[in-house]
């Protein structure tokens, strides 16, 4: 503990060096805290933006290179038979089946969350043929609302872009008997709410629409119960908090109730009830396996396999419980320490996903500065910090040294520095 | 050259050896013999489904791993930008073009086959919006049919299923006023033979139609014009003849004209002008950037990028002159040697792609019983033998040794025992 005078006063450091001690308490407390060495991490890096990539397992790149040696190198076309390439999508989709509370013959691995996003969309629509309209947040992801614009364009719907508070007054004043469709967002990407998943989906079905709830900011930093909550679809990307690598194939989930009545748009042989026999008429596979399209990226796919391994024997209420008291302490501390900046993530703990958000009039320059000091979150427009908080490796101590970091610049002035002039690619 | 008898005849085992006498000529004459050493091929095997799954490049293992621990492990997000992630597709479609016959800037690199398919077909369909009828070849492979079907359910259009030769008739008897869009393969999967690309393009521009055509069986095989012929619109798997690994993504193609009037219905945000300005209405980037959907699989694309390095400084006019003496050797020593299996394959150079076809009724339990051998090609329902000749690494002794094969198993009858009892899944 240092007692040199800083800028926000003589108790700054006391409070900072105290926020250390009670960092280092929780991490050495921690039953979690072996996790992080599942894991490769840069030296003298804190990696808070796991929630946009999440880091690579210490097993993956082992795995990958005997996919590309031995398997596409060696085993060449047998491999769909001799590693079982050909099941590969279904295989992974049982590994993802607990991240997000349904049985294993429940998801499939395939293509890009919006894609599957359009292939739930139009499946479920189909569902509801007679009803118009489908209910997005405005603050989803963008691609979530752009897909629903292109699904109501394509089969003649209706789109309201309503919060989750505005549902219910929606819902009673008409909404009721249209609602075809109602997809959110579990976690907010931008602000790092936590949406009542249960609550939202039991009014839309009071209603007899359908929900797709996408999990990408939720799923393996967050327990996912689409089961106990009834839910009809859900999609989901590999590569954030389930650290499947750059890109990584996404999943999609449909409820087993409805698998046999689901037809989604994109037809592709692998999702053929008899692929192999080449038919001239589409007939879908029974089960989940009708949610593929074409053949998978298996380095990609293979990956996300390998890296899923490191929720062996995981608990996810106790994952969540390490989550959440990293976010409350991150958000203690900006409170303490970093006081005019304001923290956009819900403070309650049911409302709060795996980051925090904070907002600053230059975010983009504070998180290039922040970059530069070895701090890596990342910055949405237009004014937002977003520091990721993947429960499985990052440390009680990495948040303090964060908060620290983000005193410093804003002392120094870094952030007003000419070198970060105009907002840039950062996913 | 061993003069033994054998089953066909005293004289079988001189042609059989004068066989082997013209492949090894044609091999050392060879202007491109060098390019096998681009690849790591299993010791003592003959490997004839590049057709089906490329071969593994030399120096892809090393870049893979590069891509796994540096990029994705050390540089972790700030890759998007430090290693141009965030332009993959459009520069491993750059690399793509030539092998095509377009611009760099008209291929992007994307999703699967069938999903780009999808994109090209409701964007070509849209830009006829009076036109009724899709046409598609009765023998595509049957993704594409799924996919016409599927997009003409959307669009409430109609599909009507024509080969090449049936096209001239039936545009004449009513169908030009009613062609919106025609999609054909370039290759047919299972009989090799070649379209002819520019006089069926041209046919349907004369009727006002738009062209998809599907180059999956040709493109790093067969030179291809896109630009040429004027096409419009084209898709193709980067797993087969381009070497990419296996499900490698795939790529699309949009002649420049019309890239900017194209709509495209899987609206994901990397699509979008300004991704991460996070708009709240998608509006398409210019040019072929609009036809990407969601994040890329970055394992599978980079490999593919780093695969496409094995058609450097390579004269394509050349490898299609290798290809086809390849399969001419395979068709003149079936016929000399094998002549009770009828060749499919077109036997004019013009009408035959990168492959031979040959039909048995025990197909599968050949193909089966050529795998236990070394001989590695693979079945198509019903009765089809698949020997894909990739020009960049198989050897014209390679077709000798696997025919003879051919003869080796339908003489000591292995085709007819019992552990080949039954198709299984064989890509």
């Amino acid at each position: 503990v240092t007692t040199a005078p800083d800028r926000s006063g003589g108790s700054g450091s006391g409070r900072r060096g105290a926020a250390r001690e009670r960092a280092e308490r929780l991490d050495a407390a921690d039953p979690l805290r072996a996790l992080r060495a599942r894991f490769l991490l840069p030296e003298g890096q804190v990696y808070l933006a796991g929630n946009s990539l999440g880091a690579l397992p210490v097993h993956v790149p082992a795995r990958v290179e005997e996919v590309v040696r031995r398997q596409w190198g060696a085993d060449l076309v047998g491999s769909w038979n001799l590693h079982d390439w050909w099941r590969a999508p279904e295989r992974v989709g049982a590994r993802v089946a607990r991240l997000v509370g349904v049985a294993a013959d429940e998801v499939v691995v395939a293509d890009s969350t919006s894609v599957n996003l359009f292939k739930a969309l139009v499946a479920a629509a189909r569902m509801r043929p007679d009803r118009r309209v489908l209910v997005v947040e405005p603050g989803n992801f963008p691609s979530d609302l752009y897909v629903v614009d292109a699904v109501a364009d394509l089969l003649d719907r209706e789109v309201r872009r309503l919060e989750p508070a505005e549902l219910p007054g929606a819902l009673a004043a008409g909404l009721a008997e249209q609602l075809a469709v109602l997809t959110y967002s579990h976690v907010d990407y931008r602000t790092g709410e936590l949406h009542d998943m249960a609550a939202i989906t039991a009014a839309a079905h009071a209603a007899g629409g359908l929900v797709v709830w996408d999990l990408s900011h939720s799923a393996g930093a967050v327990p996912v119960d689409l089961a106990g909550a009834g839910v009809d679809f859900a999609v989901g990307c590999g590569y954030k908090y389930l650290c499947g690598g750059p890109g990584a194939p996404a999943y999609v989930v449909v409820a087993r109730r409805h698998q046999n009545a689901v037809h989604q748009p994109l037809t592709g042989w692998t999702g053929h009830a008899r692929p192999f026999a080449m038919e001239d008429r589409y007939e879908p596979a029974p089960g989940i396996t009708r949610m593929r399209a074409g053949s998978p990226p298996l380095l990609s796919l293979l990956a996300l396999e390998a890296a899923l391994e490191v929720f062996d024997g995981v608990d996810l209420a106790a994952l969540r419980a390490r989550g959440l008291s990293l976010s409350r302490l991150l958000i203690d501390f900006v409170d303490a320490v970093v006081p005019e900046v304001e923290v956009v993530t819900p403070r309650q703990d049911a409302r709060r996903g795996s980051q925090v958000s904070l907002r600053h009039p230059r975010a983009y320059a504070v998180v290039r500065a922040l970059i530069d000091r070895g701090v890596v979150g990342d910055f949405r427009e237009p004014d937002l910090i977003r520091l990721g908080l993947a429960p499985l490796y990052v440390r009680h101590v990495d948040v303090v040294t964060a908060v620290e970091a983000l005193r410093a610049v804003l002392d120094a002035g870094e952030h007003q520095q000419p070198r970060y002039p105009q907002p840039h690619v950062v996913t």
